[in-house]
C-alpha cells in the first residue's frame, strides 16, 4: 500500500481558537484550511500555497471579496435546514396565532377570546429556494401551506408549487401572506425587499430575514411596519453585526430582532462535513458544496 | 319518488342566536336539536321527543352530567386537527426557540447570541391520542420529534412510536421532554398531571392543554412552575372559563393563558358535518361521531 502523501492543513476559527488560545497562525506552507471566511480573508495573501478552503459558515463573503480566486472553496449545506425551518414556523405562528395579544390580554387579565387563523391555507414565499429553503418549504406544504419560490432560474422544484426568476419577484410577492429569505450576500440581492415589494403584501404579513441583511431595505421595512402595512418582521441577519446600540431595528413596532441563531453551526457538523470533503480531496474526487467565485453561493 | 316524512329539526345555540336574537326556543315536538351542550341541557326536559343532538362543541360535558340518556348525542370531530395541530406546534416553538429570552434581550439592546435548541430529535407525549391527538402527532413527526401517546387501551396506534395505558402514565412521561393533553373531561382524567407526573419531566419541559381543564392539578402546577422544575405551560382550558379574576394563573411565571381558541369551531366546518349526519339520519344509517353516554366520549 502506498502511503499518502502528507498534507498540511490548518484551522483558523474564533471558535476552534476559544478552546485552543495559543494555536499558531496557519504557516505558509498550508495546503488545506477549514476556517471562519472573515480571518482566512485576512490571512490569506500569507498563504501562497492554499488549494482548498473549507468554510465553517453558510455565508462566504469576506473570501468572495478577496481578490484572490485561485484555489477550492468550499461551503457548508444541509447542516441547517433543521434549525432554520423550527425559525421560520416559530415567528410565522407567534404573528398568525396572535401570541404577543394573548400575552397581552393575560398582562390586563382580559378574558376576550379571538378566533383563530390557520398557516394552513396560507401561501409562503421563500426568497432563495437552495437546500435550506428546500427544507422550509417541506415544513411548511406539511402544514398545510401554499409555497412558491423565487431562484435565480425561476425553475421550479421539488415541493415548490411554482418558482419565480428575480425579474418576476412582485408578481410572486403578490400571492403571498408571508415571505422568507435564505437568499446570500451578493450585488444582485442587494435592497430586493424594497418598499415597490413590500407594498405587495397583506397588512397580516410576516416577513422574516434568515439569509444575509443586504436583501432588506432599511427604511423601507420601518416605514412598511411603522404604517402598519404588515404585520411583523423577524430579522437574524443585519448589515453590521452586533446590530449597533443606535439602530432603529431595536425598536421598531413589530419588529423581533434575533442574533444571527437562525442556523447556528455546530461544531460536530463542520467536522463531519470537512472530513468527508478531505476523503473526497485524498480520493480525487470533486469536492462537495463547492462555491463558484462568480456566483457568489 | 316517496316525499320523506318531515323532521321537526331546531337550533339552539349561542352564536346562532347573535345573528338570529328572536329566534324561538325548539317546541315541545323538536325531534332533532344542533346545539351548545350547555343551552341543549337546560332545554333537554322541555324537548321529551329528542331522538338526536348534534353537538356544535367538542366538549358534551353538560349532556353527559344530564340523567337523560333516551337519544342519541353527537360530538365534532375532525375540524379541530389543523388549529389545535398550529396550536400546539406555536407554544412548543415558543419556549423551545428562547422567544421570550431574545424579545427579553431585544429591549434591553443586548445582543448575546444562544445556540438554538430545536424541536427534533425531542420527544412529545401526547395524552389522548385520538383524532386530534393524531394529528398533532403527525404534525410533531413532520418536523423530527419522536412522538408516544396515551389512550385508554395502551394500544399503539399510526405514527405513534409507542402508546402506554392510564396505569402506565409515569413510566411514559419519563421518556417526554414535552406533554400535551387532549384529554376529554371524565372522572379518570381528572388531576392525571399531578405533583409526581409533573416530576418526571425535564427542566426543558413544557406543558400544554387543549383538552380540558380538570386533567391538570392546578396547585401542583403553580408549584412545579414557581421552582422552574418545568420550562412553561401554556393552558387553553380551564375548570371555570373565563378564567376568574381571582385565580393565580393569570400571574404564574411562565404559565401562558389563551382563552379556548386552540381549536374553534367555525359555523361552516358544524354545518357541514350537521347535514352529512341529517343526511345519515334519513337514509337509517348509523350517525357519525356518536358519544358513548358511559365513556365519555
Amino acid at each position: 500500500m502506498v502511503k499518502p502523501e502528507p498534507i498540511e492543513l490548518a484551522v483558523l476559527s474564533q471558535r476552534y481558537q476559544e478552546y485552543h488560545p495559543h494555536l499558531d497562525l496557519p504557516e505558509a506552507g498550508c495546503q488545506i484550511l477549514l476556517a471562519d471566511p472573515d480571518l482566512a480573508a485576512t490571512a490569506l495573501n500569507r498563504l501562497p500555497k492554499v488549494q482548498w478552503i473549507q468554510s465553517t459558515w453558510a455565508g462566504v463573503r469576506p473570501l468572495l471579496n478577496h481578490n484572490r480566486r485561485n484555489y477550492q472553496l468550499t461551503g457548508i449545506k444541509d447542516v441547517f435546514g433543521v434549525q432554520i425551518r423550527e425559525y421560520v414556523l416559530t415567528y410565522l405562528l407567534y404573528f398568525t396565532r396572535q401570541v404577543p395579544e394573548y400575552l397581552s390580554k393575560q398582562k390586563r387579565q382580559c378574558w376576550q377570546p379571538e378566533s383563530p387563523k390557520t398557516l394552513a391555507g396560507q401561501t409562503l414565499g421563500i426568497l432563495g429556494a437552495g437546500n435550506i429553503g428546500t427544507d422550509v418549504a417541506r415544513a411548511a406544504s406539511g402544514l398545510g401551506m401554499r409555497v412558491v419560490g423565487l431562484t435565480r432560474s425561476g425553475q421550479c422544484k421539488d415541493v415548490f408549487e411554482q418558482c419565480y426568476a428575480p425579474a418576476q419577484r412582485l408578481e410572486m410577492t403578490a400571492q403571498c401572506d408571508h415571505l422568507v429569505s435564505l437568499l446570500p450576500q451578493t450585488p444582485d440581492t442587494t435592497n430586493l425587499i424594497n418598499a415597490e415589494l413590500l407594498r405587495q403584501l397583506p397588512r397580516h404579513g410576516v416577513i422574516i430575514n434568515a439569509g444575509r441583511g443586504n436583501v432588506i431595505h432599511q427604511q423601507a421595512l420601518i416605514d412598511s411596519l411603522t404604517n402598519k402595512q404588515i404585520r411583523g418582521a423577524v430579522l437574524d441577519v443585519f448589515e453590521q453585526e452586533p446590530l449597533p446600540d443606535c439602530h432603529p431595528f431595536w425598536h421598531t413596532p413589530n419588529l423581533i430582532v434575533t442574533q444571527h441563531t437562525a442556523g447556528v453551526s455546530f461544531p460536530k457538523d463542520i467536522a463531519k462535513l470537512f472530513l468527508n470533503n478531505l476523503r473526497h480531496w485524498r480520493e480525487g474526487q470533486p469536492l462537495l458544496h463547492r462555491i463558484d467565485f462568480a456566483k457568489g453561493y
